[in-house]
């Protein structure tokens, strides 16, 4: 009897890797031929990889070589259809260069080429710069599928539902006008949607709606993987015409998937990350319960990790562990991504750092399984601090007015001497890269060293805030195989870069010291990227932090005046920071945020 | 008599800084008010600033800030109307946040809002994430000066004509629809169009052309200043209904300019840079014949480091000295940019250094007359591989299989030491950033030091090939006021980074031998960005160098796989990479090529 189920092929492509990609492709349609499997459904752009940003301008070489293999793929396709993504040449005489496109190949022929009529351009897309938008024709749309009649649209096609969305982006529809011009059996979609905090639930209740509202069940196909900064965690379902989900694939792996949408019948549902449904509704208040979002960022972190290490032909990573929250959390990440071999923690004191700290990094380590030095920095800081002194004195013959009375440049020395260390070893032992270990709240008050601890190859928990790194924290503790990597010392720590005494105190200085408390800046984070508030509204409101501790208004005001002026600072130092996974809804990294560091923000 | 001429507003915003741009704009209508004039004309976007960026996005309260100073403007205009870019929320129920507007405000009213219809999403511009594409309506967008009817368009509404691309972007033509339906007596056109290699030819030809095509006269009116890599030249114009240039503004400066576009008399005619004239044809060739652009690239990166340093707060450079061409002609555009007595270079010798170096730097110093120190780095350069000895062996017990066998380490050492210096003195003087001296050829090679010579608070010349660099330095010293600042013998030296030995000469390894015949790798370079042809195409064609040269197929091939390996890796090293100016038709700056560091190049 033949098989009539349709194959998801959720799949994690390499961007501009044609032949990676086609050898993947083939991979699984082979298969399917050998099960009989009717069609097989691929993401969005499968064949070039998502998402491509200006390579395909630069090297048009690379979308030729793509519709090659697209030739070569359909050649293939004998006895099993396939709806494949592409970078097609737009050859009108007018518009962008390219089309992204979805070939539907029937027996070996390509019957159909379908072009996306939306483009999103906006936080990590930027499809508008290379890609054409196609006037959208719902009869094009539809392919026959046995008896049923599928229509097919592309990603964003799906995301501009005027029920759903308060305000959508685009003047007209795809998914409604198809619906209701075509009344297809069912839809495909073929998207490449990236995760981050919320998406999930964005996705499902709008996939769930849209299924409801046209009675038409939806068969969402996503890819799996990371490029650089943006991680794409497949979970592709489908949703019967009653909007529930009848199919659900893995998260953040690849699977070989066979559905039958045409039927509302239940296919294998796949749990989704721990947590995640509890938060179906949208947050409206900054919250310190990060629990129903940690397996989810540490899902994204340590498979983007692994993959910009696979991807890019790096294989070890390299850390300073200071025996504080940032580096020790790096260094789980690390070792659950790249196994414990392939990590080697540093641990490089200086004259502050204290012994316990010592202790901690070297215990950290050890319960890790990861390798452990220590180097003390102390004839570099001395090298650097004598070269220093002579060069100071000679520019003070010139410059002295402006010498600054309490300058950071010892603190700055030590950090420093520390990447030097780090990117000595990356030089000396192939493969290897160093981690920067800055987290977003510091990135914010760009209370980080440039050619220090924000340097590095990449940069795993540049979007979690400090109160959520220390949740994610006693997460891995609870969760991994072997329970409490982290020593308890290290959490109960309050953080600090141990590079400065506090003159008040007579001990390093602390981070909230130098800061403001981190349940505030936070909250003020938050804030900004999800409510976009300005700083006279965040003074109205009452935050968490008033609920348990006695602010004034004075010293609410302050603290708001030194985010504003710190965040201005830190633009700068956000334009040189290395890639890092997007965990949050919004982050800083270079994937999905550009300003010019010449501006005057406000907020 | 009543003064009935336009002012051409041509002046230099700061993105974000709205009451910096409202006083600006007051201070020119104010004058504009005391002659008489009867209208003044400002660039696309004037109170906002361009390019604005993910800014509004983030910060909504700018632009609710730049709503409110166009009312105080537009209270001010009694007598004299004005047309001024600004930033509109999008009130409609769909679409992005923002429209790209411009008020016409006559009599303190305004009276018409015109909104930008094409917005340029591709190289620097990024419109579409943001703005909303307005429908184009053309009788909304004439308005009446005397007895005469001039028709508004804003920048890219005036690039989309098929007479003259050969595939415009756009399916519409605005001013086609313009001219053709309405018949304006002229236009006036509101831009901010950046500078950069062809781009004056370029916009000479479109406006010559367009304003003959439909005997129309252009009134063209742009920004001056820059924005981190992007630099607006000014240049504002009037072409008459012939195509001629009946007017033309400063360039790279503010510029108070009456015109009358409706009289086809010559009012101003301010000149070019030198030598640009000559090239006002399209370059079908790669050729070393520079001249007709050093001047222009002389005032943009000039003009690119003032209003970074300006408008960031930033008062005084410091830059190592090698001797070298790089570092060499990083120092004079600072010390044009910033005035002498706020540079400093060091010169930080290691034992590969040679005398004859570290004399050129003095003499190069002395000639500019900024201050110069040497602080040798023997003392950083002991202490680090000192302790980096004692980290490999340690390592090596448990990574001894990946150890390289001819690390750069040391080199890297050096580098990274000489960064370490230079940013330890902006730690200490206020106000201070070090610059990295990477040029072009050096970057696309990946030939700089992570946290070395690539690190800076702004990169001069990372838009500069080599061989450009060298006309450019004869240039300098031919045409500054002070004549052969840079020495004869830095000219005449072969660049090497002397930080290594090369075995096989027993001398400090040099750039050529480590990498390829600069020549050759500036026609690679030339030939990517301009033709984007591939290798295979490369190797058919008979290069430049190849003419004076004899150069096998084999050594060819092995040069354009080099290129081919070297540039994947190199995408690492440009996304960490600070700003610096665009001056080439393309460029690897952070403001125009965005690319997945996690990708498969090919050519």
């Amino acid at each position: 009897m033949q098989n009539d189920t349709i194959l998801l092929a959720q799949l994690n492509p390499i961007v501009g890797d044609i032949q990676y990609n086609l050898a993947k492709a083939l991979e699984y349609l082979e298969q399917a031929q050998k099960k009989g499997i009717k069609l097989v459904v691929y993401p969005e752009l499968f064949l070039l990889g998502y998402p491509p940003m200006d390579i395909v301008e630069r090297y048009p070489l690379i979308a030729e070589e793509n519709l090659k293999a697209l030739e070569e793929f359909a050649a293939k396709c004998k006895n099993t259809s396939a709806l494949i993504g592409f970078c097609e040449f737009n050859k009108q005489n007018r518009g962008k260069k390219y089309f992204n496109s979805v070939a539907y190949i029937n027996n070996t022929k390509i019957e159909k080429i379908i072009r996306k009529s939306l483009l999103p351009t906006y936080s990590e897309f930027s499809e508008s710069r290379y890609f054409e938008a196609a006037p959208f024709l719902s009869k094009d749309r539809i392919i026959n599928f046995g008896n049923y009649r599928a229509g097919i649209i592309i990603c964003e096609e799906n995301w501009n539902d005027d029920s759903f969305f308060e305000k959508p982006l685009y003047s007209f529809d795809p998914l409604k006008t198809l619906a209701e011009e075509q009344k297809p059996d069912f839809i495909i979609n073929l998207s490449a949607s990236p995760a981050r905090a919320k998406k999930e639930q964005l996705l499902n209740n709008l996939l769930s709606h849209c299924a409801k509202k046209y009675s038409i069940p939806i068969l969402y196909v996503n890819q799996t993987g990371s490029t650089d900064c943006i991680t794409f965690c497949g979970t592709s379902r489908v949703y019967n015409e009653k909007g529930e989900i009848i199919a659900r694939a893995k998260s953040y792996e690849e699977d070989f998937f066979e559905v039958t949408p045409y039927k509302s019948e239940i296919n294998r549902i796949e749990p989704l990350p721990k947590g995640i449904e509890k938060t179906l509704n949208s947050q409206k208040e900054f919250s310190l319960d990060y629990e129903p979002d940690l397996e989810r960022t540490y899902l994204t972190v340590t498979n983007s990790i692994k993959d910009y290490f696979r991807k890019n032909g790096f294989k070890r990573a390299v850390l300073g562990l200071s025996g504080g929250l940032d580096s020790s959390c790096c260094a789980v990440l690390l070792a659950d991504a790249l196994g414990a071999d392939n990590v080697i923690g540093v641990s490089m004191p200086s004259k502050i750092t204290s012994s316990q700290s010592k202790n901690d990094a070297r215990e950290l380590a050890d319960n890790l399984g990861i390798s452990f030095f220590e180097i003390p920095i102390k004839d570099m800081t001395d090298a650097s601090s004598a070269t220093f002194n002579k060069v100071f004195e000679d520019i003070q013959t010139v410059w002295g007015d402006f010498r600054y009375k309490a300058p950071l440049t010892f603190d700055n020395i030590q950090a420093r001497s520390r990447a030097m260390i780090l990117w000595g070893i990356s030089n000396e032992f192939s493969s290897t890269i160093p981690v920067a270990t800055s987290d977003k709240s510091e990135l914010y008050m760009g209370y980080a060293t440039i050619n220090g601890d924000m340097s590095g190859g990449f940069a795993p928990i540049c979007d979690i805030t400090k109160t959520k790194l220390f949740a994610l924290a006693r997460w891995m503790n609870n969760n991994r195989q072997v329970k409490n990597a982290i020593p308890e010392a290290i959490l109960l720590k309050p953080p600090g870069a141990e590079l400065a005494i506090n003159p008040k105190t007579g001990k390093p200085l602390l981070a909230e010291e130098a800061l403001m408390p981190y349940e505030f800046l936070d909250e003020i984070i938050w804030r900004l990227e999800n409510l976009q508030q300005s700083a006279a509204k965040m003074l109205e409101e009452k935050f968490l932090y008033e609920k348990k501790h006695t602010v004034t208004k004075e010293q609410k005001k302050l603290w708001l005046e030194k985010f504003a002026q710190r965040v201005q600072f830190a633009q700068f130092k956000w334009s040189i920071m290395p890639p890092g996974p997007i965990v949050d809804s919004r982050s800083v990294t270079r994937a999905e945020y550009v300003q010019p560091i010449t501006s005057k923000l406000k907020f």
